[in-house]
């Protein structure tokens, strides 16, 4: 059975209530290691009146306990937060854990904490000093992001051959799956040079990583309003984005509860729930624990890929 | 009962099938104007074995009857169809129609027929020196296209207030909706400027557009990756993207069989099938009516707006 490192998230969100709600469902998949002060989590399992995982492995973090404050961005819940996910990196890279899976943190609360990140992600990037990849989906369908969080004016700058190689040949080592679809960048993939050059770009990387991997596992590029249609997504699961909005609108218009975020391509792996704090539903016992327990099993299941 | 223009489209393809298949569905609705001599759609019907609707009306039109070449492109049928979709524009600018439908054509017949557009839309936008507005969608979500078959890294340079507000207040002023979802263009809509500027034009336009209408008729920008979610598609049936992909690519997949094509804010209303000529099911009897009687439906539902 697989060992879990699990970070609270912001815990004046709906971390702790997902956590103490799905404790026994994830415990008969895996072992949980909680990155929180035992002490803590009995006294928010108490104002949720939720069971207290008593089974449960708890793993004290280099941060003060903060105080409550339900649906309040606070500068020691953000830091706590922080500390909470940096102990689960570590106990994956000594190999207490196999793999961790994160609960959502509060972008505002790191901030007045003085942390300098924007997310989970790039703390990671930072952290490995290597170019995660970030994938979100669910056992349905899968989206690889080649960029994420820039400019859309931008993108068009990173459609360069090698880096497409270099990202395709990652991916492919982190999931080893056969049957990918790359998306196209412009309209109708740029109707043969008609609406624009870059699909020739991705079309020839294409053509030359699976030369490489002398087998046709991507295929592509396909024009991304026809992606998604019923039909293709009975030839694919996994789809390549070029940025962010074209491959997540699609996922979460189909897949929203379920579906959970992975970064790959560094020394450990991690799965995060896809969804945030919840602040407008925070400790009122409705937050919906399907993405989490997701993020659980497709740990379990891309833990077994490596 | 509304009068209705029908061009045949490319008679290599599904369009004759399409339209011989549903005369007796869409005559209950409108009265249909076949523009398609009479002697060539009996022509067809007998190789299709389909009933011929003796009760419609058929107008000649500018071009030679062509040969059947099934699932071939060819000039003469690529000429045929330009000139049926011309006549079906003339009935319409001549009031003998309230509006058109049209069925696909080939847009490599038009080349090989030396006709220079690429496309149907472009055709109108030249005949009217308009700028028709591309909306695509069925009864539960449509988007309407800001920009269409233009290179992803051209969109950024069109986000100009002037350009979005006119474009917001022609669409209103067509489709007289009172609840219309705005997509905005960057990741999280740029994150109050951390990735990107242009979200802050678009709420500009937003905002200034529904101070002159006096009503909050425009709402957003909203996130483009979460804009679809179950949650905002119970919230929201208009929307508008800013590309061609973001909006399509989440259509096709909910509603891709259903699908139309309209276009808006030219003198006359045209709606069409939101497929292509179906080469590799031409003639045999396999092709799918219902975005073609959906066309004829919300043409109705449309120019009763007007």
């Amino acid at each position: 059975m697989y060992k879990v490192g699990i970070s609270i998230g912001d815990s004046n969100g709906i971390g702790p209530e997902i956590l103490l709600k799905s404790h026994h469902i994830i415990k008969q998949y895996c072992k949980p290691f909680y990155c929180v002060h035992k002490e803590f989590l009995k006294k928010l399992a108490e104002i949720l009146k939720l069971d207290f995982p008593k089974d449960a492995e708890f793993i004290d973090i280099d941060a003060k306990i903060p105080s409550l404050n339900i649906a309040q961005i606070s500068a020691d819940s953000g830091l706590y937060s922080y500390q909470s996910f940096l102990k689960a990196c570590k106990l994956a890279e000594e190999k207490q854990v196999d793999f961790i899976t994160t609960l959502p943190i509060h972008k505002f609360a790191w901030k007045k904490a003085n942390i300098d990140f924007i997310g989970h992600t790039e703390v990671l990037r930072n952290r490995y000093k290597k170019e995660g990849i970030m994938m979100l989906g669910c056992e349905e369908m899968f989206v690889a992001l080649f960029s994420d969080h820039i400019p859309l004016k931008m993108v068009s700058k990173l459609i360069q051959k090698d880096k497409i190689k270099q990202f395709l040949f990652n991916l492919y080592l982190c999931i080893k799956e056969k049957n990918i679809a790359v998306l196209g960048l412009n309209p109708h993939c740029g109707d043969n040079g008609l609406i624009g050059t870059e699909d020739f770009i991705i079309q020839d990387a294409i053509k030359e990583i699976n030369t490489e991997l002398k087998e046709e596992i991507f295929k592509g590029p396909i024009s991304a309003d026809s992606a998604f249609t019923p039909m293709q997504r009975k030839k694919y699961k996994y789809y390549i984005a070029f940025y962010h909005d074209i491959g997540l609108a699609t996922l979460k218009a189909l897949y929203f509860a379920q579906s959970i975020n992975v970064t790959l391509n560094i020394p450990i792996l991690r799965t995060s729930v896809d969804h945030g704090v919840g602040y407008d539903i925070a400790y009122k016992n409705l937050a919906d624990i399907q993405s989490y327990i997701n993020a659980i099993l497709l740990g379990i299941k891309f833990k077994g890929k490596q």
